[in-house]
């Protein structure tokens, strides 16, 4: 039976982790404020340079997102080190991303590092950094047919 | 220390988990029945269209995965709302496919929009819709060396 | 309220993947001695060709990664069957590889078969192989900018 610090530290991921597919799934709905909603009120989104609150964030997002029709943010590799109400996060993405312009699909491979701090209960983003490790554009530029994209997804 | 709440949501989204799991090694070992045992018997797959019942579905991914010599489906981003024995799902995928015939491999990005229900305590699909955000037909259409592919695949 | 056995069963996951993601880790940071610290001391690591022991697993990653610039390996579907203190895996990888040389990037995508055990309380591998499903090579040989690359990455 584990003890009770591993069942914390285990359900302290799971929390986590859901925080970090909240995001994302905000991201790819394109929906920038739900998305800076993951951050903490002073939180940091280091975005190619730093972006510091919820209002900073979703706008920088919306800046980010405008130039793509969708995008696919797959989330693995999640490396948490939780220490009471505070965690730092290493994770991996990979990203897909077709633009409104006819340019060949862009793919991008990078890391989240993460500070993460539990308040009232919940875990929300500290400071949260895009570290990038490649990218590359291949693929048609435009679909053959056409995809219903993100469930949700809000119009551009 | 988490509540029996936590610990059930957390329990329960790790056996759904892994359910979605088991349907990709069935569908990845080219065993089309296999993958329709994670369904309810009444359940439905929409497969651009909708299949009911595990025969129909069998059916319908033997169809879909003939053209193929070798399937590869990534899952992530795995967000559930479970409430008692029934659960709803978005979660990631992207996938690589590599044709029996001449042609460049295919990857597809895509959301699995599913409804789970537990009956005599396991997890099975009772609805399963793949909705698709893009695809592309990139790389060497015909491997440089022979590739063992997914463990136990079953014969064309 | 889940059993104290599956409870168990599902801390035995989580501090397996916690292994597997940071073999990964040392893996993409050009750190093949860290790697290979993730199997046990008489571990076999079968990367086309079996190694036994830290020391040979070691010095056969060295020639693995020493023709990539960056890798980023992608952990996905990890499938256990848990008896006690032993293991089996099936799981999911695809990466993605920059060159030194002026190739273009190569993605792969493969299996981990992996025998698991658990030696003074930690997890680690007494056997992993990898198994490939494919691999291809697209892209820009080199980037159009620079990346920073994976966090604490070694010098080559």
């Amino acid at each position: 039976m584990p003890s009770e610090t591993d069942l914390q530290e285990m359900y302290d991921h799971h929390c986590i982790q859901r925080l970090m597919i909240r995001y994302i799934d905000r991201v790819d709905a394109n929906d920038p404020t739900g998305a800076a909603a993951c951050f903490a009120e002073d939180g940091v989104g280091v975005y190619w340079g730093d972006y510091q609150g919820r209002a900073a964030i979703a706008e920088r997002l919306t800046g980010i997102l405008e130039v793509f029709a969708a995008t696919s943010h797959h989330l693995t590799n999640v490396m948490l080190d939780i220490q009471g109400d505070r965690a730092t996060g290493l994770s991996y993405v990979y990203a897909f991303h077709r633009y409104t312009e006819n340019f060949a699909p862009m793919h991008y491979w990078g890391r989240w590092v993460d500070e993460i701090k539990r308040i009232d209960g919940h875990w929300l983003f500290a400071r949260r950094e895009v570290v990038g490790i490649g990218q590359i554009m291949t693929g048609d530029p435009a679909p053959a047919e056409p995809f219903p994209g993100h469930p949700g997804r809000l119009a551009d």
